[in-house]
């Protein structure tokens, strides 16, 4: 296959996701293009050096614009806080890139249409980082709801809880400023919102309910200053989703205990499942139609049988982990670029998904059902 | 103890849980009033003779109004479909009797205002059959909560999932009947609402989306006509408590695969705690101050340790069953007959939660939140 | 039906077990000989006082012989220390009473031959206190082994763990008396031999190492005297079925955090068991003909469709408790005397179960392999 | 960092993971050598091509001697069969190669130790593929117990369950050789005896109970044919440590529904562990000290504060999945290699290993114990 050139921008939990996910993926998948690792850029020029020493760079910037403009490369890859991925998406849009970007990709449905329509009309591939939609075992779980198995949908209650914001002593940043991050529903909102369309298409109404649990926090890493909270530490919404079911979806960053709590139940008339992101190789099943003495749920848990789960090992149970999905995802990027299967998430998704949250924090305001359109 | 006089109507699946359950609390119970069976009544004849011999009632009756006037009784225990339960309640509160509800105890919250204004007014002692909350597991979660152990709470996740009416084939019957049943809201709802209550406290707001998943069934059991479904099948709440913090309900009788899933997950700022009735002998507790190298959901298993639980067994992990949730019931019950401690839930707290299944409904029909007042 | 006489010797864990047991069974089994319960003794005047009040025997005495001798008397039910079941046994016996005997019988396979032998010669009924293998979920996993459903069974894995001896300041007591008690191997590892034996039928070879953990222990409660221990406070078998496969059994009373681990693991070539007694209501259940993609273990959750569930509780998931395992045997119990079905175990298995443990005993003092005969 | 020069010997399962996790430890490990991938070796051409396609090797051989000889590798990773390791091995070491080699490393102890004495006067570092100690949570777990948080150990059941030969139509092949493979006590056996002396060091004694449950096998994939087979199917060990207390182990390759059930639960007289390799970021822990109240096992979940799970992923609970034990495997050996400290398992250690396996297998045709010098 052929090669294909990766700037990466940012080297902070996503960059390095990005970047092992890039390293790794043509010993995984043996079809796919060879990522070729030409630039990573970080305004934090020893940090972008250090990256590109770890990863095998052939440069590093400190300057953006410097990966965007490389002729040599096709991919770049958006890892950087939520407010600074339109200006870089457009610009990379513009010059032909296909762009990789984290999630949300924009703060506000508007911002993620504009990207979405820059991205279609020029015709590049776009994938947005909602991972945990990677793991076969979803992959698994959404052919079953495709293929009728478990009947009609009822409900789905889905949760994105963690406890990364309870101290009411981590500092402020960018995920709290409203104008750039948006709170739990924007952050891990956007993730759950994001499985439940995977498994069961659009959402069409709302009604939701946020609070802000932690008023007001360090301005600042240290800080003895404290700045006022405006975003939400847990959302809760109700939805309505097209195919007629309703359902409950939480997003809550104040949950103490709970480290990845991405979660759902989901039942139809025929079956149910049920899934946590805290044990991903698993995914519980039941069949209404089981004998009756030996029905339960069951526990599948993930292997060769479940792709692409056998390219990283051709032994069931022995589990993949947060990067292996990453890895996926960034396969599925490649061979949508080669000419293959656009699986998405593109930014028209992330676009959908927006507009739930979107609507989500507009209903809480106006403490009112909102649709969506 | 002094003897007491038990007067049971009704003998389905409640008639006899209440009737094990008197049985049963004096030899589990060493300091409780010992209950005298004294009368079963059902309409069914053959039905309340097969029970009076099977619990060793003295007599049987078709008529209920025996059991109310029989000045042999001091407790009428009342377990018939709830239509029923005002003019029996308020019969037996007449006759000076205590009460003994199952629940729900009236079918809107007028009702149960009614019936305990006339217990209270008669100064007789009122309990209703939330059984689950009698978990002496509960009683610790409950003490957590109280005690501040978890800090501020910030959260309540609550479901009550089952799947007995999730075949489409299920017939009518009066828990369908919009005037008596009220759905699962009222059915199974209630149960959790009145969970939410005793471990939280007052609910002051909701917004509550229901919904009708099978839209017809057999008019009667085997009957080939269909009856349309007038109430509904799922409920799905958004709450605020007195307290500040919001949180999730869930009722849910089409919950395909659920046996008994009276679940929550309740989060502080200091601490969490995970339950279900699936497995009822177990609480999962969190603490924010634990060693971060070994910290983690710790799995408490209900002992001796968690009074009552040595009373029914004096070794740890043994388990209690559904039945002894019943006996301890009916142990406190009389326990506060007896002068000791009251702690219903009475036609009070009936009402309370009455209230809140009420506010649920209007608020799914109005598509707008509710207050309760 | 009719009523049927019963005298209790013994006050403690298990004579309270019992009490609870022929008070509870014939409001929970409709068709069940009626116990009335005539008499208890305790050698402790004021504990078989207490016990008569709180249970309503008729009479209680401190002289084990007046239970035996009393005409109206029909079942003796012996729940004292070890040592004395043998006398007490073979008076009852003498006096043609069926005998109720909490295990182990004996301490030694002689004296448990012994008794056996005398009951049978008297014809008298004999019920032993294996309560747990009463568990209607344990009846399934047995009707499925004996029905192929599992194929050829492979393996066992056999574990009843506790840490009530854990402490090392727990006092000495009977069950640490090598004439008397006999250790873990004998208190609880009857328990997982008898479980083993009820699944997959005889044991032929045992391979066994008992440990002593707790060197020595107050020789009272709260003595400062310390007397060494001569029991196994561990014993680990390997054994061999009649059957043909192998296993692993352990009786372990000092596994710190275990509570009731009584668990094991079946496997056959056709499908697989999974059971712990800390989750008593649950079976999980593999078969190796599922789909692949869809596969794994199912957790089967004990309902109506496990008789005698569905005596306890119309609706399934609801759960049983440990007393309720107790009022099974009792049922079965007396069912048998009234000509029906002998489940047992009987004295005769228990004799089969007590020269399983003498020959681990003996196997780990000798340090090679022993046959059963 | 300096470049090292990398030769995999073997294109299956293992040298895959091997190939993944040279690729990937740069990435990970900042400060790791960093490996070149230069030469991969199958005796099938194909197989070799494919693979140094995939992976990024500068060449591919069908003779391992071309990896042994050449000057610019300074690693030889052998991953063929067992039966082939030992000359390779040699031949790499007399080369003064580093070897990393797949388990069990030879057929027999006798071996082991030859390989071992050649690897030690030689001065190279030698790495064995025992891979799932390389976990972060038993890493922990080892902590745990050499710093005396679980008090005095008092027992260790042990077990490494598949079922990838249940079928009896699963062919013959190199791991049924008695001659080379041994077995499940060798093939997976292996891994729980080195995870048992991870933790708890030295096992000195061994009564073992070795079971072949299918009697024959197709000869060859897809041959009508059968040949007998000679190894175990199961391998059930009761062991004694060198620290004094015992436990068990079993090995089995026809477990039905299992398919990574490399599971422990370690007793001490303080504390306790429970593990399942089939939920790799877990681990159960309870203290003897906690409040009784609120004791139980907690479920610890792996994150960046347990070293090196920090190096893949800054966030906990997002899990380390199989190839990321390998890639720590590897960055151990590199780190090792690059004289920093030496974790093993070495050569020695796994002649070590390989002498409880021949104890066992010895100890199971004698039907006694077995002492391990």
């Amino acid at each position: 296959m052929r090669d294909i050139g990766i700037g990466i921008i940012g080297t902070g939990f996503m960059g390095k996701a990005h970047a092992f996910a890039y390293r790794a993926v043509a010993g995984i998948f043996p079809d796919s293009p060879r990522p070729v690792l030409q630039t990573v850029a970080d305004i934090d020029g020893a940090a972008a050096q250090k990256a590109a020493a770890q990863f095998g760079f052939r440069r590093w910037q400190t300057d953006w614009r410097a990966v965007v403009e490389d002729p040599g490369i096709e991919i770049v890859s958006i890892t950087t806080p939520t407010l600074a991925h339109r200006e870089m998406a457009l610009a990379a849009i513009a010059a032909g890139k296909h762009v990789h970007c984290e999630k949300p990709i924009a703060p506000d449905a508007g911002t993620a249409r504009e990207m979405m329509e820059a991205a279609e009309t020029a015709g590049v591939v776009t994938q947005v980082g909602y991972n945990y939609i990677k793991n076969p075992i979803l992959k698994l779980a959404r052919s079953m709801v495709e293929a009728g198995e478990l009947g009609d949908i009822t409900g789905f209650r889905g949760i994105h809880a963690e406890d990364y914001m309870a101290d009411a002593e981590a500092p402020h940043g960018w995920r709290l400023d409203p104008a750039g991050g948006g709170g739990a529903i924007a952050d891990i909102g956007s993730h759950i919102i994001g499985l439940a369309r995977f498994l069961l298409g659009p959402i069409t109404e709302v009604n939701a309910d946020l609070q802000t649990m932690v008023a007001s926090r360090p301005a600042a890493p240290g800080a003895s200053e404290r700045r006022a909270v405006e975003v939400d530490d847990i959302a809760r919404l109700t939805v309505r989703f097209a195919r007629g079911c309703g359902g409950t979806i939480e997003a809550n960053w104040v949950a103490t205990g709970r480290k990845m709590q991405l979660a759902f139940e989901l039942t139809g008339s025929r079956g149910s499942l049920v899934f946590t992101q805290e044990r991903l190789n698993e995914l519980l099943h039941y069949r209404a139609d089981g004998d009756p003495q030996r029905n339960g749920f069951a526990r599948i848990e993930a292997g060769p049988q479940h792709p692409p789960y056998g390219l990283f090992c051709v032994a069931p149970g022995h589990q993949l982990g947060f990067n292996d999905l990453k890895t996926i995802e960034v396969a599925e990027f490649l061979a949508a670029i080669a000419g293959g299967e656009k699986n998405g998430p593109d930014f028209r998704e992330a676009w959908e998904i927006q507009k739930v949250v979107d609507a989500a924090i507009d209903s809480s305001r106006a403490r009112a059902w909102r649709r969506i359109e």
